[in-house]
């Protein structure tokens, strides 16, 4: 057994010490060993796992100096289908109010999802919330003519470290491509789409997703998490219980204290607007196992959605029928909404490479090897 | 048309004037002629009205002077049948957190009503809880030993200018009386069970009741609302858009910002926690008609539950069906909710007798006869 | 005492009729004899009252059939300085969310107004949002580099009954113009800004305000509400009491159940964030004394700001301090807020003139003689 | 160094294997070495490190089989002032709703806390709360004639696995020397009070405190935290990050998805109730941290309240200054309720013994030389 464990983090930190660690090939945080939680995660290890769920990056990479790009835009669609005409059950919750997620209170009001999510910088919310309305309308020609208008759901965070945020560089085409490029299966992770530019732990942060998988017996159910995260405070950061930002020396980039958190939940469990909110509530214990309090100034902002069933338009029928759990059951959905959305902060971190941007502020990645020692060091290896 | 307008006018006046209204036998608004809104009430214009919603009241009114009790408890209950195990969806609001409602944020949690609703005066909340967790132990022998615990909604209003308060009069034998003696049909209003002391609009308020069905082609759902109405300065009183309160010279009683209103709102129709609280939030229109302007000090609390099916304590399946609305088709419900409050608030004035209290307090009734008056000038009859 | 009446009533009725009434000049309610409430308005009657209180209108009115403009936007600043590093107390209230006030979250969280709030049509929020997150870079330019980055607040309300809402008919220059053309003073109404295309009760709606000031024994506060009404269905609709919707046989203009509203409430009463929202929440009554229920559809967004104290941007020192008023002396307040919010509902009816726009759709203006007539059978002029 | 530090270690573990730690004197997380957090508590590292709070427990243990009683109640007081005419800044939130906090509405509508707060079990809710009316009632005479009336605040968990709960046995006098009895210093902790059967993460429960105190230079205010604590599922515990629940061999007690927790804040940082509850979000942070999901049946309220001024009961005056602070200062207090919270949980495991029950139930301490030995094996010593 022992001897077992030794050759599995021996393979782990050559695996980390190789070159590719240092370029493009980052390793997710399952991959070195750090097993957050105690569930098993779906195929990938990401929110599609959830059937149908699809996930489009637009990355926005140019420039240097005053003018640097690295921005983008993430989009987060529940299927493939006629989201518009077949609805999702959905919920949100806010933690911490100092950012934006529009359209939440048609999300709670309504108790259902009926365009597709994206995510991107603070100063393109008004472009991207203006690009789904464009999308939208091209897709659905009787939309404000015979039909009802568009609200769009657009959360944000603030990547102005990296990013040249005042140049507002995502247009209506960009969110276009980014819907219409969005795809099940793996999900890039870290420095990609609406992440580009974002900054967790004063490391570079970005895009991260996990999943749990439910056994059978408790219903096989799946939930998916992807996180914007631009949050935290290097010496708070927490891997796994493990104080890593105390022990990290890698020079910080931001203030610690801005920053935000969007958390995105999917699940084919069949639940209702209440009980989708009851999960995003489980993620703030996600979030702050990593060890952020929740500074003032981050916008920490929830929400869930369930593909198990579709709520009509306007139908001529004024009831439907559903199939919904019921609350006594809902333990291990909490469970795997707290291991997912931990366990998606720290992919984050596991798969953002160093980045270089606006007036050369740098935002280091997470080193793999000294984390490797830290995590060894703490016995969670 | 205009001579059978006269007739019935000058029958109505009659039926004011005779000296049963000074008795026992007050009259409801809409036998005044006094027609609130446009749909039709069901059979008892009554919580009733919802098939197997039942109400109970117990009523102390006992001494004079300092020690006068005029108080007492009223207790609804969804279903005759066993409702710990056979729970309704409920939801609730608070528009004006002055005051208790206990037990709001379980219903709102869980989505559920597991308990009868009981009404009572601000000081004997404790006691009515605790009555209620005595009757539900002796229900259910298996609470607080194999089973959950219980937590009681009681909801209350503060009857201390009439009452003597400070006495706590309602023992666990009056609220075991009060639930076991609730039944379907009529509901006696006005000056009964918890509302025995209450003050609305600074003359005699109290309980009050009203009810809407919907037509068959909209379901025929039945929407049926009680008011525990203690609540209103005398010069605000509105009644059906008439300026009453501004026209009677009747003395006021009770300081007129004091006061709160609980709203209990029933319906057949399928709705789940969500759709139950956006019926709650239309009460908040139905009291404003009344001439309120929400006062400081004014606890406004509102609960709403449905008949329509049962969730189930804690199922084996993990999963249950139901036949729920859309939300495209909630209006008619909105507005049978905004007219039955508006309704049942009228009604606890018209039913309410002229009471003297504490301290030989009086709350006067509301005079017929003016009332008749007053709604004539502005053409209302 | 009568005759003085009836010569008032003869002036206003001559008034009415006289033609520039179907011309530019529509009559304010209050001009026409319909007294809402108790209180007097400040001396414009207007959300200006409250010093410093500015407001701006860029109306967009062009073409017809297919492609008619018939929209807008309109700014509210709760002063002329500089309002990010001199925020004010803000706190708002969701009654209905089906619809959007962007910023909402931020306003409530950290309890301030940063951004002037803007109101538009949905399809132009991302756009309007956009334009003033422009405006802000080029007051500050150092959001986005050494400082925070913008949330806008901006609401909205669907005018596509009137308005080609597919164009998305305003620019970045459109807010500019807007919020740099805001000024105190008299408050343009009904067919402008914002409320070009909006539908109330199914006649021609837009923009309305109103005031209220407390006598100098209470203060001497001045309560000022601006509405975008763009809700309510004819057969619903009451003024001052009086079931209007039912006598008008004008032709009814979009779905009567869609719409929503948008109110801003200016005090410079000294409130915090919390009683702002306690503010919020009485528009709901005045919102609901015009007849609606509230449909589904209807977004009805609150948002309350004071000019009482100034909330200093990033301050070295920790703490600072205010005179808040204590909650025990709010409900003159709360009176006036729901007195305003009424009137500034039926203003925007008074004001606002017949429209005709995409696809010859045509909105009626309410008519003044039959309205006078009306008011005048239930003896309230 | 490393010789202090095994010097230290050997100390705490002879410290925590003294028969002593198996009798009455069991040992705080912090003695024993277990450091949580990067911030210095206050003098007594419990609630009553803000000037003026005063706790008072009253414990019921008694019997044995069927009928034992293993059960109390525990007080707060903001300050051993008048309460009622000086009340203090409060605000509150509720993470999970499946409890009871009596009185948060109100707390929260007002913005104040004008009674003690009284933990206790679930089926005494209703006898504390007229207890704290009876206490109140004594104290003002006035109340319920001349002034308000009382809405109590109380909180619960369910000990019904220790406690023979179906027998109420809180009475009104044990209220009130509860209360009474209430002073500031040390404060008990584990097997006190209401904590007398609790049961947190399958271990004994209860009482529970930590503190922290701000450097001067960021103000120097004190955060004091009190939970009781009876949630948690045994393999979920985590303590200071190291996995502990799934090393120990204790045996479980009760069923671990069951159970709730109350947490109360004090702080002498001058706050208002809207930042109050932005300190009651952090505290979930603290509660996750210690392993639970959050799980459907636990009720997990919080309150918060400051010392740093009082409001006025019916001011003559209708303003009144407060000194307040920035929230752009508030996260070294946030960071203060996440370390706090936390601690406290531990406190409580730390601190609490062995406790036989109801029908022989057993509920183990928290094995400190076990503890020791996984901290050491995960270096967290």
């Amino acid at each position: 057994m022992k001897i077992a464990r030794l050759v599995l983090f021996t393979l782990i930190i050559i695996t980390a010490l190789s070159p590719a660690v240092f370029g493009d090939n980052r390793v997710r945080a399952r991959d070195l060993g750090i097993i957050i939680g105690d569930m098993e995660p779906g195929k990938y290890n990401a929110i599609t796992d959830v059937p149908g769920v699809m996930v489009g990056h637009v990355t926005k990479n140019s420039g240097d100096g005053e003018k640097a790009v690295r921005t983008g835009v993430t989009a987060i669609l529940p299927h493939g289908g006629d989201i518009w005409r077949e609805k999702v059950p959905a919920g949100g919750f806010v933690f911490n109010g100092c950012g934006e997620l529009t359209g939440l209170h048609w999300v709670n009001e309504g108790g259902a999802l009926e365009v597709p999510i994206l995510l991107t910088n603070t100063h393109c919310v008004g472009r991207v919330s203006d690009g789904v309305v464009g999308w939208m309308m091209k897709k659905y020609p009787e939309i404000g003519i015979t039909d009802d208008v568009v609200t769009p759901v657009v959360g944000e965070c603030d990547d102005s470290a990296l990013n040249d945020i005042r140049g507002r560089h995502i247009t209506e085409d960009d969110v276009i491509s980014c819907i219409q490029g969005a795809m099940g299966g793996e999900v890039a992770e870290g420095v990609v789409g609406a992440g580009a530019g974002m900054i967790c732990y004063q490391l570079k942060g970005g895009i991260g997703t996990a999943s749990r998988r439910l056994p059978d017996e408790e219903g096989g159910y799946t939930v998916g998490v992807l996180v914007l995260a631009n949050f935290g405070s290097r010496e708070e950061l927490i891997i796994n219980g493990v104080p890593v930002g105390k022990e990290l020396d890698v020079p910080v980039c931001g203030r610690g204290n801005a920053g935000s958190v969007i958390v995105v939940i999917a699940t084919d469990a069949p639940l209702d607007s209440r009980q989708l909110t009851r999960l995003c509530k489980r993620a703030v214990i996600g979030i702050g196992r990593t060890g952020t309090c929740g500074h003032h100034g981050s916008g920490d902002f929830f929400v869930a959605f369930s593909t198990a069933y579709r709520i009509p338009h306007y139908p001529e029928a004024r009831t439907f029928t559903v199939t919904r759990m019921a609350d006594t059951h809902l333990d291990s959905l909490f469970q795997a909404v707290v291991e997912s959305t931990e366990e998606a902060v720290i992919n984050t971190l596991c798969m953002a490479e160093t980045v270089t941007g606006r007036d050369g502020n740098t935002a280091y990645a997470l080193p793999v090897p000294r984390l490797m020692e830290i995590m060894k060091k703490y016995n969670r290896l």
